[in-house]
């Protein structure tokens, strides 16, 4: 966990959570956020814990890695930040995407007096237990690949099965990891599947480049053995970035989210009627994550947690009566905005629409030709958030009268 | 944890948290409830986890008792009771006194989307931490042993240095703990004080009649050995429960409780100006209470954790533009009521304060006598009640249009 003060003056203090968790955040980063940020004070960017720069790797400590946990340490700290620089009752603004989007807005919605508001982008809250039946999410990422590539689509389709003979055959398991070059030996196929899953999710969130890169590389390697398998392996090195020089497939760097793939943060595949370029689900998918899931993890998946602890069902409904000051900001061109807020829910509960928008876009701009656009989306949404630290203030001034 | 379904048809379910968590949950106490009661479908008692029933003993297990915990318990059972009476969308009214009654306001803002509203009577959730800074629940308390018998109120204040004289005598606390038939031998003399205060207070909570059994025991009582000892253990005695038909002091029964006093439910005593019955606070307090906890259960005291969590401080102005739907009942002779919201926070967030009434006697009263005038209380926060339900239906009307 680590906290960078930017300014310690005693206006409003706000916190993102950093869009890419993945990363080590560095004072660049803060200069290549939204414009939003520049409007305010104390800018705070916290990591998860086991994500970032402080990695315990034990498994057997990875039974404190969750969410709930995630925001009481934000809580801690926030309010250590705020008694340190005298500023209790300055209103905080947190914001973060992606994951962190869903965690800012959670984060409102449980601790309400410690945040004032949340900006959530590209947070699909959504998209968990049987919220959202329909495979929409995978259905667009497929959109976008088979846009670029049909044969690439078709390629990626035809893999999982293939990964699955392989693993079958004898010290198929070994040979698919050295094939993969991955950084510990495979134990079930499908820790390579998720893998790739992954992989092609944050492809298509990243924007059609990535999936390019991909579907040169699918498109470009020849067959070998009659099996698209070493087409895969050569899209997983065109897209991997150069910390992973010595291997390739589940870093110990991705433990933390396999972990949490596994305990609370599942979402689910492959259930819609359409055809995507996922391995469609297996009746007892279920059945068969618990098993893998306990045998790498120890960790028994519980899919109805984070609707249970967080909600989900009958968003609008609920929270029309109860809660206040968030923004849901979604690119549409996301594939996950599918998972998103998309409709307005109180006069203080915002969706915004970002019509050309990718994934977290609004707060984490990938591109200086977008600028302009953006500005004017961030510029609205500063618009909001100034509603409430104005009205905070009245509410504060009459409080204390 | 045990439920009690009273019936099963579809319209509201209601979830009364126990006023008197400590003893077992009977049809007869369901009868005995508020009439409140009568107007709802299906009515759950929900026991907390280690109090009623099902206590484990082990120290080891201790480690998963606290209120965060019980609230998901609450969670995960109230869902399962509505998938089970196909009832998804009928609205709970989470209700419950004491500390149950902050367990249903805490509710209420942390799983709005499984809880309507709440009505939390005599829940003093401003008694944490620095919220409240004067020591007025002590004060009222002590005011109440003197109007019963100024002797008494004295005993009882001498008292205190005179347990602490006897424990540091030479096996003091092995005397100590066979003067007060203690149910396990003291280590600390703090035990014994704290078991004590607990008695004070819960006997103030109950109203007058049982601090005068308190008192006459005290008063009619002669002294031996010089001290005053005999004439608390007289005390002690005299409101004993018959389940303590072999020892006195600190009976298994209450290990949950001295557990969560350790670990987060930490109320301030003696830190106001005003002199009162109990022990002085030490400079040291927290020092030597960690010191005990560590010792006696294991667990370092977290004094701040339960603002941290729920919040506490400013809550009218943070609930004014967030939360809704809650009752904050309190009966002005219970000295709990104090650390009670006696204010209406915003147009659904109430405090309905009843002048004569004692502690959680709007849903559990005590006395025949006062059911007309109870009568009315209950039927104005069924009114309220009645209005969110009614918002309610009208929301998810337009919502499924």
């Amino acid at each position: 966990m680590r906290t960078i003060t930017v300014s310690s003056t005693r206006r409003w203090v706000v916190v993102p959570y950093y869009c890419k968790l993945f990363g080590g955040l560095t004072r660049s980063h803060t200069r290549r956020l939204s414009p939003i940020f520049k409007y305010y004070i104390v800018v705070a960017l916290l990591q998860h814990r086991y994500y970032g720069e402080s990695i315990p790797f034990e498994v057997k400590s990875l039974g404190y890695l969750n969410s709930a946990q995630a925001l009481a340490d934000y809580a801690e700290i926030l309010i250590h930040i705020k008694e340190k620089n005298n500023a209790l009752e300055s209103p905080i603004i947190v914001i973060g995407g992606s994951y962190g989007g869903m965690l800012a807005s959670w984060f409102r919605l449980k601790y309400p007096h410690i945040a004032l508001g949340a900006l959530a982008s590209s947070a699909p809250i959504l998209y968990f237990d049987d919220t959202m039946r329909q495979n929409k999410i995978t259905s667009a990422i497929s959109q976008i690949f088979k846009e670029v590539s049909k044969t690439c689509y078709e390629t990626i389709k035809r893999s999982w099965s293939e990964i699955d003979e392989a693993a079958s055959t004898p010290r198929g398991l070994t040979k698919l990891s050295n094939t993969f070059q991955t950084c510990r030996e495979l134990r079930y196929s499908s820790e390579l599947k998720n893998f790739l899953e992954s992989l092609y999710m944050k492809a298509a969130q990243t924007g059609q480049p990535v999936v390019k890169d991909i579907c040169e590389s699918i498109d470009k390697t020849p067959n070998e053995d009659g099996t698209d398998l070493n087409k895969i392996f050569a899209a997983v090195v065109a897209v991997s970035s150069d910390d992973h020089t010595h291997c390739y497939v589940n870093p110990p760097s991705a433990l933390a989210l396999e972990w949490q793939r596994c305990s609370e943060i599942m979402m689910p595949k492959g259930q819609g009627r359409s055809e995507t370029l996922f391995e469609p689900a297996p009746p007892n998918q279920m059945e068969i994550m618990t098993k893998d899931c306990q045998s790498l993890y120890s960790v028994t998946p519980r899919p109805h947690w984070l609707t249970t602890y967080y909600g989900g069902h009958n968003m609008k409904l609920i929270l029309k009566s109860f809660g206040s000051n968030i923004i849901f900001s979604n690119g549409l061109k996301d594939p996950f905005s599918h998972g998103g807020v998309l409709e307005d829910i109180s006069t203080t509960i915002h969706a915004v629409k970002i019509e050309e928008g990718g994934h977290c876009e609004d707060i984490f701009p990938n591109d200086d030709a977008n600028s302009q656009r953006l500005a004017l989306v961030t510029r609205d949404e500063y618009k909001i958030i100034q509603e409430w630290i104005t009205q905070y203030d009245t509410d504060r001034k009459s409080s204390s009268d």
